[in-house]
Formats: C-alpha cells, sequence, structure tokens
C-alpha cells in the first residue's frame, strides 16, 4: 500500500477578530433588515449591492475615521499589480458608483445598502473585524429637504423594528452653525478656510467627548490640554477661555423648542453667514418634518451633536435610545446612539470632479440588535423542529413518510437520523434542539395503528414543578390515531402558544 | 492661502471580475434566499453564517476544483504573519465550525448558510470573482436517509421558487456504484486503492463530459486520449475498450424505472462489495423517497451523474431544469443545471482525526435567478415611487405632508428633491423611477383645495396606441380635492394591477 502523507493537523478556530453566527443570531438580523429594507423602499429608496471588493485607489483617502488614523483595511496585490481591499464601508462604494454611473441612475438617486464591511483593526473583546452595516443615501439632492427625509425615514426605520416612540429620539444639528460658532469664536476665518484646521478639529473631538469628559474636561481639551488618570496627555486647541465659553455656549444652546433653539442659535452666530445659513437650514428642516407630523418627541434639534467624521458639511443626525440597561457593573445608563449621518457634500467630486450634494445616514446593526434583544423583542429562545424518533431501524421510510405529512402542514419537522441505537441518545437530540414535540411509533404502535406524541415543553414543566397529583392529572404524552398525527400535532404546537 | 495639494483623481470603477448590482437584482434574489431558507427551516436545518474570512489553515487542500488546480483565494498575511483568506465555498466553513464546536452542535447537525464566496480566477465575460451560494448540509448522519432528505428539500426548495413541478429533475447517482464499475473494469483495486488515482480521476473527468463529448469523446477520453478541435490534446486514461465498454455500460444503465435501473446496476458491479453497497444505497433511498411521494418525476435514479469534485464518497445528486431557453444563437436547448451535492464523510476528519459523515447540496443562486428570469417569474421592471412634484419651491412642507400621507397610507412615495426649477425635468425624473402616478399641486390648485393626479402608466399607452377619440375618453389626468389625494391614487394604482 502507497504510504499515506501525514500533515499537521490544523486548528479549527474563527480567525483572530471575526466570528460565527448562529441560527437566530442570523435569522433575527435577515428579519430585522427585511424590515428596515420595507421603509426604506416605502420612501422612494432603491437597493444597491457592490462587491466586497474595491480598488484601493477608489477607497483612496477615506479612511473609517480620521480620529485612528493608524488603522486601515484588508488590502491585496493583484496579478497585474493593482491594489484591491475589502470595503471597510458602505458610503465609499457609494461615491463611486455614483460617479460610475452618473449618466444612467435617476437623479436624485435614493439608494440603501446592507451587508458586511470590514476593518483591519486590533481586534478585542466586543470588537469585530466585520460587522454589519445598514445605509441610506442621497446623492444629488441640494435641499435639506433631503436630510429631513431622511431623519423622518429613521425615526420610522426605529418604530417598525420595534423601539416604541418614546424610546428614541432623532438628534439634528447643523455643521455650518457650529463653524459660525468657530468663526465668532476666532478659530474658523471665513477668508481662509484652511487656517486652524487642525485646532477645529481638536475642537470637534473635544465636543463629541462631552458625554464621557464633561463639561471640564472639555474645556481642557479646548485649552490647554488634558491629562487622563492613566497619565496620558491629550493635547488641547490652545482656545481662551473668552474663546471657550463660546463654544460652550453653543453646546448648551438646547431650549425647550426648536424655535427657542433656533433663536438662541442665531444669537450666537452673530454676523457669520455660515453660521445664519446653518440656522435657516435648521429652522427649515424643522418646519419640514413638522409639516409631516414629526414632532419634538421624535426628532429635536440639539447643538450638543456633532459627529466625529470630518467629512460631514452641513446637517449631522444621531438617533439614541432613552431607555435604560444595566452596564457591566449593574448600574443603569442609557443605551445611547444606534444610528448617525449627515451630508457630506465632497465625496464624488474626487472622481469626477463636480460637487455632488449627498447626505445619508448609517444604522449600527448589531447595536440595534442589541437594543431589541435588551428590550425582549428579540432573542428569545428559538423553536425546535418536532422530532419524529426511530424505534425500529428498518421502518425509515414509515418516519419519513410522517415527517413529510408534517412539513407538508407548513409544520417543521425531522426524523432522528443519528445512530438511533440508543432512544435516550433521541431525546437528548430532541432536549439539545429545543424540540416542541417528539413523535414515537415503535413496533406495537404501528400494530394498533396509533403514535405517541410528547408534549416536551409541558413534559418539562411538570418535571420541573408539578406535584406527584398534578403530574397524573395532565399528561404530556398523548396516544392518537395514526391518521390523526398531524392534527394532534398542531393542537399540541398551538397549546404551546407557538 | 495654503495650496492645495493636486492629486491625480481615482478612476470609479468596479474592480475587474468583480460587479454591481441594482434595485430588484438584489431584491429579487433577497427574495428568492428568504423563500428558500424557509424550506430549509422547515425541514429543521439551521442557519450559518460564518465569517467572509477564514485562516488559509483552515481552508487548506479544499481548493474549488481537482480540476482547476491552479486556481486559488485572495489571501493576505496578517500583523502577526498569520495567513488568512476569504472563503472560496461554504463547505470548507463548514466542516471548520463542525469540528470547533463539535461539542456544543446538536448532532447529527443540519444546517444552512446562504452568502457571497469569493474565488481568485481570472475574471472572463459572466464569470465573476465573487457570487451567491446557497447550501444545505447535514453533518453527522451516516444513514443515506439524509442524503434522501436534501434531495427531497431539494425538490421542495425549486417549487416553491417557482419551478413548476415538471420543469425539473434532481437526478441520484452513487460513487460507490461507479467504484464497483471501476472494480469491474479493473481501474479499482480494494487491496490498494491508491494505485491507479490518476487513471480513475480521468474516467471520472470524462464521464462528466458526457453531455459535451458525447460518447465517442468519452471513450478517446477513456481510452487513448481526444484531441480537440483547436489541436490541445487531453491526455487519455489508457483503458482498454473491454474496460470502457463496462464503464460506458454504467452510464447507460439507466431503465424506465428505478427498480429496473437498480437491477441493471447490480449486474454490472457484478461481485465488488462496494458497488452492491452503492446500489443498496441507490434502492434504500428510492424506497424513503417514495414513502414521500416523491417519484420518478421529480428524483430519479440516474446513473450518468457523475460530478466533478473529488471528494464525493457516496450519494451524489444534480437538479438540472429541463424546460427550454434559446441560448446566445438562438438555439433552443435546455436550461440545465442550477444544484448539486453529495456525501463527503472526510471533509471534518482533517481537523479531528475522526470521520465525520456528512452530506449537502449547494445552489447556485444566480443560476436559479436567470431561470426564474427566463421562465418570466422574475425580473420584471420594478414599479417606481409615486412622485410629487414640486410645483413651488416655498411650499415643500406641503408636499413633504402629501409624501407622508402616502407613506402612512402604505404606498411607495417620494417628494422630487432635485432642482425644481425646470418642471419637465420633474418629469424626466419621473419616468426613469419608472413612477405609476405624478401628483402635481400648483398655485391655483392650492387654492382651490385640489391636487392634480396624473395616471402614468395609462399616459404612456395612451400616446403610445390611442386615437384621438380614445384619447379624449380616457383622461390619465384627474382633478381632486386634497383630502381625496390618498384614496384617488390608491384607486389608480389598483387599476394599475399595482
Amino acid at each position: 500500500m502507497a504510504k499515506e502523507k501525514k500533515q499537521p493537523r490544523p486548528k479549527a478556530v474563527t480567525p483572530k477578530g471575526f466570528r460565527d453566527y448562529f441560527g437566530t443570531e442570523v435569522t433575527e438580523r435577515t428579519h430585522m433588515l427585511s424590515q428596515i429594507a420595507e421603509v426604506y423602499h416605502r420612501y422612494g429608496f432603491e437597493a444597491l449591492e457592490t462587491s466586497a471588493v474595491e480598488t484601493v485607489e477608489a477607497l483612496g483617502k477615506f479612511l473609517p475615521d480620521v480620529d485612528r488614523p493608524n488603522e486601515g483595511v484588508f488590502a491585496w496585490q493583484e496579478d497585474d499589480k493593482d491594489w484591491v481591499a475589502l470595503r471597510y464601508d458602505l458610503t465609499a462604494p457609494l461615491a463611486r458608483v455614483a460617479a460610475q454611473y452618473r449618466n444612467d441612475l435617476p437623479s436624485p438617486y435614493r439608494r440603501y445598502a446592507m451587508g458586511p464591511v470590514w476593518r483591519n483593526e486590533k481586534p478585542g473583546p466586543g470588537r469585530f473585524r466585520q460587522f454589519y452595516q445598514c445605509d441610506a443615501d442621497t446623492v444629488g439632492a441640494a435641499t435639506v429637504a433631503a436630510d429631513a427625509e431622511i431623519c423622518a425615514m429613521l425615526s420610522d426605520t426605529l418604530e417598525t423594528v420595534g423601539i416604541p416612540r418614546g424610546d428614541y429620539i432623532v438628534r439634528v444639528n447643523n455643521r455650518k452653525v457650529l463653524n459660525g460658532v468657530m468663526e465668532v469664536a476666532g478659530v474658523l476665518d471665513p477668508s481662509n478656510p484652511d487656517a486652524l484646521v487642525e485646532e477645529r478639529g481638536i475642537v470637534l473631538r473635544a465636543i463629541d467627548k462631552f458625554d464621557k469628559f464633561g463639561e471640564d474636561g472639555v474645556r481642557l481639551l479646548m485649552g490647554k490640554g488634558r491629562l487622563d488618570e492613566s497619565g496620558d496627555f491629550t493635547k488641547g486647541a490652545g482656545l481662551s477661555d473668552e474663546q471657550a465659553d463660546i463654544v460652550m455656549g453653543f453646546m448648551t444652546a438646547r431650549r425647550d423648542t426648536g424655535a427657542a433653539t433656533a433663536a438662541r442659535l442665531r444669537e450666537l452666530v452673530g454676523a457669520s453667514v455660515v453660521g445664519n445659513e446653518g440656522v435657516n437650514e435648521l429652522e427649515y428642516m424643522a418646519e419640514l418634518l413638522d409639516a409631516q407630523g414629526y414632532g419634538a418627541d421624535r426628532i429635536l434639534i440639539d447643538p450638543s451633536v456633532v459627529r466625529g467624521l470630518g467629512y460631514y458639511t452641513g446637517p449631522v443626525f444621531e438617533a439614541e435610545l432613552t431607555f435604560e440597561i444595566l452596564d457591566e457593573k449593574g448600574r443603569p445608563r442609557q443605551f445611547g446612539s444606534v444610528s448617525g449621518g449627515g451630508r457630506y457634500d465632497d465625496l464624488v467630486k474626487r472622481f469626477t470632479g463636480q460637487e455632488v450634494p449627498a447626505t445619508g445616514v448609517s444604522i449600527g446593526v448589531d447595536r440595534l440588535l442589541a437594543a431589541l434583544r435588551a428590550k425582549g423583542r428579540m432573542g428569545s429562545v428559538a423553536t425546535g423542529p418536532v422530532v419524529v424518533t426511530v424505534m425500529d431501524k428498518d421502518r425509515m421510510a414509515d418516519y419519513q413518510a410522517m415527517v413529510a405529512e408534517l412539513r407538508n402542514a407548513g409544520i417543521r419537522a425531522e426524523v432522528y437520523l443519528g445512530n438511533p441505537k440508543n432512544f435516550g441518545n433521541q431525546l437528548k437530540y430532541a432536549d439539545k434542539r429545543n424540540s416542541p414535540i417528539a413523535i414515537i411509533e415503535g413496533g406495537s404502535e404501528k400494530e394498533n395503528g396509533v403514535v405517541q406524541i410528547k408534549d416536551l415543553i409541558l413534559g418539562a414543566q411538570i418535571a420541573a414543578n408539578a406535584t406527584l397529583d398534578e403530574w397524573k392529572e395532565r399528561p404530556s404524552q398523548y396516544e392518537v390515531p395514526r391518521s390523526e398525527l398531524v392534527a394532534k400535532v398542531r393542537e399540541i404546537l398551538e397549546s404551546q402558544g407557538k
């Protein structure tokens, strides 16, 4: 005999930073995404699915986050020397598509996209290198009516997937207002917009960390800098106290009504042209949303919303879930943000030279699923199939006929296909599958034309809780004529609330 | 002013061998996959979604196809020097999962998986480097009842997505029968199974090309070799005419009934132990399928089915669509295979050393979609949204209110968000979107409390076909009170059959 070559056995492991999804982890996400797609479709958005791979050139300079410049993409070189990479978001491929098909697509082009994206980051607990995004964007609409529409759609989407009104809020702000405030504070010179870019970046990031560091921490970051508990020093923007006051005034400009907030913002932006433009846009969005019935209980003007990404140019928005969950130490805290977006008018320009206005939103799919599970709207243990046990190996055809009848009646069912020798293993299997019912047809049942039907849910309840008398009174196993199999199974499933 | 750095503009192109999917190309696939998932679920299969990335070690030697050994995977090296790659199918990840979670998964483990896979192949027309697969496999069931179940499920799946009975056939064969025939022909020595491996590979591939080359071509490949039209020579297996006769006898062993075919096969395998085992398995599968009502009109024993992959060890099956389509030259031909699979008992062993029986099926998603389009069951032009036009830029809030009403009534609708100056552009946009209806509310309509509703479908029909009299009798534009907007839109959509 020829000698077999021995190779070392490969390890059966998921690559670092990646994960596997089983059963309901897959189907619940699929279900949620289909609900979201239905809302997007009703709003006139069209599906787009680009490939996972883009040329590195097309992905270009739009790295995931300016705050994390070292983190990148999974890239490799093709045989013809071109470099390609896995997409790190769904916006860069949209920009490429909008440029590539600009003569064929309707304008404005409303599109939605759902799918995995990949980030070449250091994996950590709960931090994965492949995850789902779910985006909707409108390309080619200069009016902030497009932004308002996306905010309304975001609100509808959250309610459709199961976040009740009152448990979420969509907050809206406008980068132009912030720029106006920066102008008043002397950190932005409209005649020289490229000066002080670094300082503005620091200010933006500081504002974005308001929730984390509080007013004092943010003021340190806007001024001389901040030393954290570990001894690390974050460089500040070098603003004077007066300058910082102005920016902080913006942060705390929210009033009870949108109109009052807008009025306060108008004071703050003073004579700044861009600042006034921003306030106008906010007021216009509020007016449009109001006309559609979206009040401040759903969509709110909130100047503390900044959004980290540098490329936003006008309205920015984010959806926050306001109900409380317990954190890892058991303390209640708000669930927080599940979605964000805004206007980014320069993204297509790098391909074509033409400025194309665009606005969009991205939903954090895993965050939203986690929220729905926290609300008890998902994540319950899924019911397994009815299991037809194999009492007599030679009568497999009989068992297959039973299971076919059940399936044809729309009932999830299967025959036990492992080694049938040990009947206990079959019941253990049914238990592991979380089966609601087991079917038994041994030789004597066959002879008498009957089957045994075991209600496994009731059986487990009785085993756990019942007294002997109760146990006697509430049988969890029924003998019925073979011809009544489907009807009895259906009756038991209904009694179980399936 | 700081000088802007000029970078060359990136090209907006899909990477070579990849493609983008728009609108119904996405939603029709999603719909079909959800129908398939429903059938799989009813059969007791559980969803599994592994990440796109696997360690190269785990993908190991299972290259896509032994016939194309030079074609490979997209791989790159991690910072820690490990090599990882995009999965090239859904079976290799299943083998990894079955090994990795073997203590937690139920056994048998029925799972389905749907998603893209990637092949680092030379792209060509209609040949893409990313495409969808849709698999169902049972791991841990030694009985061919598991194979029969998958054949039944495949039949149900095809009918569920819209291939009527009679338009498809699931053909079943068994590698063991073929091995028995090889034994009789002297190309397989059971006491030395590693000898003549190359010859058997050539014979397998030759049989697989029966449809393409006919009996003469196959005989050449089994014998001295075959010279094709271009002058390329394919090496033959070197079988004598007598040996080739025996193998060809197997190929043409199909009789009118499964029983007759099995009887003929039993003659052919003679005393071969493995051959008789294979015939027994075929007969057993036929018996089980018969008990479930799957006759030869749906699932057929057909010895000409071989399936290219070397790793199959027992039953093999494939689903063929039998209706005719026109090929690129306008000649009618059968649509052909859309799915295939079989038993591969050795796949998990390389991880654990333990032999784990497994069987499964893979559906070619793009092929099946193409078939449904060829049958007119998909691919009709999708209806666009109702378009609310913008007659007066300053009354955007009114238009948004209309569209919100329509959406809340479940009607797909949008406001035109491009530059509203040129009304013709708005109607052109509605046309490009394939909108069924346009809504118009100018100043005088507003004053009179009415809206104009244009039936764009009827309008296009009239413009194309009607005489002047018909045109007068069949108005395609209606003026209704503003309060009746939703009701009238719904009425028109219904008249359009939406």
